[in-house]
């Protein structure tokens, strides 16, 4: 009574009466609910168009809270957490679906194995009903067979009747979809293809992340269901809304909710992770946790929450919002506190689909890296070679910088050389670093990239400082701050304009990764192809005067090491004109390499550092559909790339291509690249494995998606696909 | 024999005895001088290819320095001042040519009329050698009917022989090279087509040069030859060299010399005008002063340079380096310190060569223009409309600034709202008062473009004055202030995204614009098209997005003014992405405008206000040609504007499209536009008579220059071609 009082409330009529109003009612509903936050909300997380509409399915109604021999339950045709062949879910006797999913009740298991493995004391379907568990067996069976994946399965048992309510293909987590995948062709229910096709490459990103360091101490306050792996750590918050909130403010927070319900999306999204005190492994939160990838430690039922005073506690410990908690999703634990973390450890299923995406993709991957350690990463993760050494982050440790700050304070070009030489030194034993680990594997320098202004300090203090290490008058620190001050220093003077303005900057950095390359050749290392890699060309003759520098200085380092080497000089295209004059600039360039950072910044005539103020509304209002640094704009961007690639293969027959703005790896894009014909994509080397399969995908969606075989034009990595996992 | 000393220390061996090798030596002095510093420099100032290079011609002596029956001279077949159709030079009996340029001797008149008009003592050749001077007569008119054009001569007289040594096309002021062509065409000598092409744009640039005020009081120290016409005033330097220092700096500066050589063409050009104590009309400072436009006083004797002391004296009167002279180069006047300008006074062959061009050409011409002050300048110099108001300038002025500011300091748009009426008033008198001035004319309104930080001051001191201005609290506007600072604001919040993000600012100005043109109706004037346009546009969906505010305003204006007017709403085609989406944006767009300062900016990747730091060193390694924000680069640039053209008119056939940005007075770039078909250009007010020449050279040129008669697609003017002088 309490319900339909409520309903006249709410829409100022009584409860109708007749079963037909009532039908038309719960339709309307459902057509309604498309328009509401919620599925707004999922639409744009998951790019759904809003124009798609809704569907209502109308069924007879069939109880299984009709006595003890009722029940309801859903499941899992394979376990969604680790993609294990096994039957996996729960159900509740004498109740309806609601009940299962919202976590009120603590649900029984389906199976005895499941049942003992969790260590719980009711009694599982298998033991309850074991005739209706055997039928559910063989529906699990057929549906797999027909669907082809994994179901989420629902089902109602009205007094002694299986009754199947649904079925869709199942939410699961990355590492379960991978070993779903793998298994699934194995078995030879789908094509080694079809296998690759259905991973979402975003999945392998979350393989990636980092996990719980085993060594680390941990105050552990509480243990729930391990309902999504990962571990995350993050500020305490008691609402999706104040989870939003934080993230925006760029804090990591972790949400905590008694249950989760779908008004909790966008907070979930925002959150590093989730942890609920109710509810099991097929939870809202669970669910919607693995589906974003997000760790989710579920039913953690000995913490209380207190909303009224945004706290929780466990027995005597008492978390305020703000404090930091851990939590593990692949032990359920709750930890006190920040853990470290230690990289992630890779199943076996992820070693296969990346030999196998590397048996179909034509698309070369490579990784952008200046560090040793991204270096050997990135070779870890298969990338083929690097596309992008940014030298200049190689200038802002320590004592480099002060090199650095010499050289561009020096008073004439004099001074500069002395400066250079110390920088020579320095760059030259980064690059042979470089050269070394990648073994052979083609490695491309970009030349100084960014205004000189970076590198010098702008505050008075700082000043003071850099003019006494640095060694000259604090009053010409100040004057040469002043003098390199830009009012848009994106498109001021960097790129290959400093080098054009000292080519002794040039010179000095061709000398180092040649003198590299011949101490790599010496020591017995297989000697790299260095590519040099001019960047911000807008006009041929740019290239052409820079081009000249390095050739010169090649020679001469050839000459006193007395040894030959192969090296291309190239460049980075990036401005709309350097796409328009590929023809020209092909002339010269050995290589293009497009840098689709600034590409898209001069295309749009958008800073990224300052988009931040307008492109969230602009995504709100359907203005652009994708952050275009996020996903390549390829109406606009792509045009002038296609153009770029036709104008450069036209003067130069197989010109080399690549791209190595951060879109490199974003499968949408990359998909873009090997559709113009690009060489390779050069991406962060965590993304390399990413780029791997979707460069596979994309491979095959060229060929009509048909192909079940092997490229014949496989690209063939350096070393095994998959190394040492 | 102290030069022949001298050349054996220059180069290490006694001067040649052999005539041959005498020769030879003097024809290869000859070929190396091409590429002597002063070379490069002309060169560079006339925009002549180095890969020409240079001829040699070798000629019998003659001697003008054999005695009394001996001549030297040179002469203009018109007056190279102000263009009279009277024979003008200078002759010196018994001197060689080298005598009489380089102003070491003053030299004597060629007429009788000249020697009197100069009121000097010396007898004129007419006089000297009466039948010589019939004799030179007779070759004047050979020469100009032969070259059709004005004649530079140089002569000598040996023994009562006249020698023709030298003739070329002659330098001459922008006045006479109006008058000449008029002139000439009139005389039947040339075409009226030819004569509108053999005038370069420029020359109309500097007819509008101001000239001194003769009301004010002047202090005149000195008086030398009125050697090129316009007045300048600048502070006193003493060389090429410190001229050009100082011009670098932003400093105004006059260069006095005591004579000029080709050593000084840098000085010359870094100068506002130049004053040199010894030589004469057709003296080195006189005729390059003369070619360059630059206003120039020749020969004041009064006036003694000490080059040591850096300073100059005439009489008591000392002026040191650093103090201001002003010159008139129309009376020869030199003036103590800066005397105030009234603008020029322009001659009736400027009005003939106007109305000639405007046969002649299909580009309509309209200003840029934002004032009452510059709409009726533009409107006088024949503009036929206006292409591009900026609203925000209006937004700068005392009063107005406070609304501005108090509509972005704005604690919610209900606050906002308030601020805009205030806006509104301002805004919409404003126009009024524009759209009276143009009278029916079309009038482009630009919407707000500038990022918001522009209007705010970032000073401690300041942000308290607008916080006490605006009536906010000072805290509020810090916030601001760094809420809105932007790291690249070229790229950043503004253009269209402000409109975007503030729609009622869109709505104000909409209503702004619309009130004022019912306004003007009402009143009885002729109303304008208001064309409205939307700045910064990168995709259609922000064009939707604000038509659909103008649509909406302008409906209810229409309804509460009861009266209808016609508008357009267009779009500014200034970023790469918009060229390229061309045809999507046609179909909302009316009109597009190309705002080629931005889109220069973004497809070069090229900020206006920082690449003064390298690109005068691009422009002297030959990496561009021509700076690109000064005539359009029609590889790069060009290309993206061609494309968008076709597009644009593809989607909607006979679009009208015309250029705003600054290239739309640069007579290179004013032939671009006419060749890929855009219907006008627009540029600022002085450089509309400009325009209109080259828009005519544009026309003639693309019918293969060789149509004699005007065009019968001739642009008509709204009204007089030329109106008051």
């Amino acid at each position: 009574m309490d319900y339909k009082a409520r309903v006249h409330v709410e829409i100022g009529m009584d409860f109708p009466e007749d079963p037909h109003e009532q039908l038309w009612g719960a339709v309307g509903a459902v057509f309604n609910s498309w328009m509401n936050q919620r599925a707004k909300t999922y639409r744009q997380l998951h790019d759904i168009p809003e124009s798609w509409g809704t569907a209502v399915n109308v069924q007879a109604m069939v109880f299984g809270n009709m006595g003890s021999d009722c029940a309801t339950g859903v499941a899992f045709t394979r376990n969604p957490s680790n993609g294990a062949n096994d039957f996996y879910g729960e159900f509740l006797v004498n109740a309806q679906g609601e009940d299962v999913v919202a976590g009120i009740r603590t649900p029984q298991e389906l199976t005895i194995k499941a049942r003992k493995s969790h260590g719980s004391d009711l009694p599982s379907l298998e033991e309850v009903m074991p005739n209706i568990f055997r039928e559910l067996c063989t529906m699990r069976q057929q549906l797999e067979t027909h669907y082809k994946d994994m179901q989420d399965i629902e089902f109602t048992i009205q007094q002694n009747k299986l009754y199947m309510l649904q079925t869709r293909t199942g939410k699961r987590t990355a590492h379960a979809a991978l070993q779903i995948a793998v298994d699934m062709a194995n078995e030879g229910l789908i094509s080694k293809s079809q296998a690759l096709m259905r991973l979402k490459p975003e999945l392998i990103d979350q393989l990636l992340h980092p996990t719980l360091d085993p060594k680390a101490k941990k105050q552990v306050i509480a243990k729930g269901l391990p309902a999504s792996p990962g571990a995350a750590a993050g500020k305490v918050v008691f609402s999706a809304d104040e989870a939003v909130r934080r993230a925006k403010d760029g804090e990591k927070v972790l949400l905590v909710r008694i249950e989760t319900s779908p008004d909790d999306i966008h907070g979930l999204h925002a959150a590093e992770g989730v942890l609920t005190t109710r509810g099991g492994m097929t939870s809202h939160a669970a669910v919607v946790a693995r589906g974003m990838g997000r760790p989710c430690v579920a039913g953690a039922g000995a913490v209380q929450v207190d909303y009224a005073a945004a706290r929780l506690s466990v027995g005597s410990v008492t978390v305020q919002e703000g404090q930091i908690l851990t939590i593990d999703g692949v032990t359920g634990e709750v930890i006190l506190g920040e853990v470290p973390t230690v990289p992630p450890q890779l199943s076996g299923a992820f070693g296969i689909i990346m030999a196998w995406a590397d048996e179909y993709r034509t698309l070369q991957v490579r990784a952008n890296a200046e560090t040793p350690n991204d270096a050997r990463q990135a070779k870890e993760f298969g990338a083929q070679g690097i596309g992008l050494v940014r030298t200049e982050h190689m200038f802002f440790d320590g004592g480099r910088i002060i090199a650095m700050r010499r050289m561009i304070l020096a008073a004439d070009e004099a001074d500069r050389k002395v400066a250079l030489e110390e920088l020579l030194t320095m760059q030259r034993e980064d690059i042979t670093e470089l050269f070394r680990i990648m073994d052979g594997r083609p490695v491309t320098v970009r030349l100084l990239d960014p205004p000189l202004h970076e590198f010098i300090p702008h505050t008075e203090a700082e000043m003071a400082q850099v003019a006494k290490a640095a060694g000259v008058p604090l009053n010409r620190v100040r004057r040469r701050a002043a003098e390199l001050q830009e009012a848009n220093p994106m498109l001021g003077h960097r790129g290959c304009r400093l080098a054009i303005t000292y080519p002794e900057i040039c010179e000095m950095q061709a000398r180092a990764i040649f003198e590299a390359a011949a101490a790599v050749g010496k020591a017995g290392g297989a000697v790299p192809v260095a590519e040099v890699m001019v960047p911000l060309v807008a006009t041929l003759q740019e290239l052409s005067i820079l081009k000249e520098v390095v050739e010169k200085t090649a020679a001469a380092v050839q000459k006193e090491q007395g040894m030959n080497f192969t090296y291309r000089v190239g460049t980075m295209i990036e401005l709309p004109r350097a796409c328009l004059q590929a023809g020209k600039l092909a002339e010269q360039a050995e290589f293009f390499s497009f840098g689709t950072n600034d590409l898209t910044q001069t295309t749009y005539g958008l800073s990224r550092d300052d988009a931040g103020a307008f492109l969230p509304e602009y995504k709100a209002k359907g203005i652009v559909e994708q952050d275009p640094f996020v996903s390549l704009d390829q109406e606009g961007v792509g045009e002038l790339i296609k153009v770029a690639v036709e104008r450069g293969r036209t003067a130069r027959d197989g010109m080399k291509m690549g791209i190595c703005g951060e879109h490199g790896g974003d499968p949408a894009s990359i998909e873009f690249c090997n559709k113009v014909g690009l060489d390779y994509v050069s991406c962060s080397p965590f993304r390399v494995p990413v780029a791997r399969l979707a460069a596979a995908q994309a491979a095959l969606k060229l060929r009509g998606e048909k192909a079940l075989q092997p490229s014949t034009k496989a690209a063939k990595p350096l070393q095994p696909a998959f190394g040492p996992w």
